[in-house]
């Protein structure tokens, strides 16, 4: 059985709901990042690198989000979640979640822990003071991809790349920085993945965790 | 046909050597980053992210080297340079390529590009003073890859992992920011890739531009 290594909150939300969303069974292992259990040999057995989310399978462990999230999506064809039988619709949701990854989530992480990019109270400040405006041109460059008026990242067919977005969509005005109003198809985006009943299930499972 | 936009030297040398594998025509389009090409109306019309590497196709603009590179081996399965075959093999290259990309890549660009994360002078010192440390874990953990003795990041096969770590290999030393001899397997790795004529190739090509 697949088991997922997540912290509440943390982007292995966006795992966590296309786990619901395909429906078998799966084990959750909750990571306490708080107490800093991603840094003891336990979780380093699991994940060298000391990050939520990873999956492990009967062949071994996933990391990283955009390879996680395919892998569920071509493990569970049934599940529809991703254009498998069109190389060239995967690799536009793989590039978008290769954005989400290297460049939004990154932004944040200049907030968050800016001690992973530099050392000093000076720096930390910059980096804070800056992830604002990065997020905001990343999120207008995420807006961009609602201006169709298509419902879903991939346009009609929702996909991993609808769950790891919301992520993050939760994550800016949540945590302060920016203003998901700014970007309304966003805004609506997250609104209809949130109305999900996959969601709302991981969503409820790790407030309670 | 497919046209890859690259900038000399830039990552997007991976799918530039993994089109040199494939072996079928190829147009290249060079960006010319410091005149400030990729924000240049021109080049946003091609990629709004204003980046190197973008591959387009007759189905539309391909960006962030993970989905490209697994676009490119989807494409021409007889070049044999990814397992298609195996989601979780797939998978694993596709995680390996996410860790250089956010994390490697990420790494380098705060010593490169301090202005994308914080402004201010000491924020840029403080990044740049931090990036050999983040490298020198990223790399320790790129090394742990090849332990067991295996030529390429997937073991026997090489693949387009192989062609964009050696991009990230090459830059440690090149930049400055690092000895690629305290990475012994991964500095073998480096050699191994660099001996085959497609890398050659792209190499004099990039340096002739």
């Amino acid at each position: 059985m697949l088991k997922l290594f997540y912290a509440p909150g943390a982007c292995s939300l966006a795992p966590h709901i296309v786990l619901e969303e395909i429906g078998e069974p799966f084990e959750l292992e909750r990571v306490n990042l708080r107490e800093g259990a991603q840094r003891l040999p336990a979780y380093l057995a699991v994940n060298p690198k000391g990050r939520v989310p990873a999956l492990a399978s009967d062949r071994g462990v996933l990391t990283e989000n955009p390879a996680i999230l395919a892998y569920l999506a071509q493990s569970f064809p049934q599940a529809g979640l991703a254009p498998l039988d069109d190389p060239f619709g995967f690799a536009r949701m793989q590039a978008f979640n290769g954005f989400l990854s290297s460049t939004v989530h990154v932004a944040f992480a200049h907030a968050f822990r800016p001690e992973r990019y530099a050392d000093g109270d000076v720096a930390a400040q910059a980096m804070r003071a800056k992830a604002p405006q990065a997020l905001a041109a990343a999120f207008a460059l995420v807006e961009e991809t609602f201006a169709d008026g298509r419902p879903y990242v991939l346009g009609d067919q929702y996909s991993v790349a609808d769950a790891y977005l919301s992520v993050f969509s939760r994550w800016l005005e949540g945590r302060g920085l920016g203003r998901l109003a700014d970007f309304p198809k966003t805004a609506a985006h997250l609104e209809r993945v949130s109305g999900r009943p996959a969601v709302r299930r991981a969503l409820a499972t790790e407030a309670a965790a």
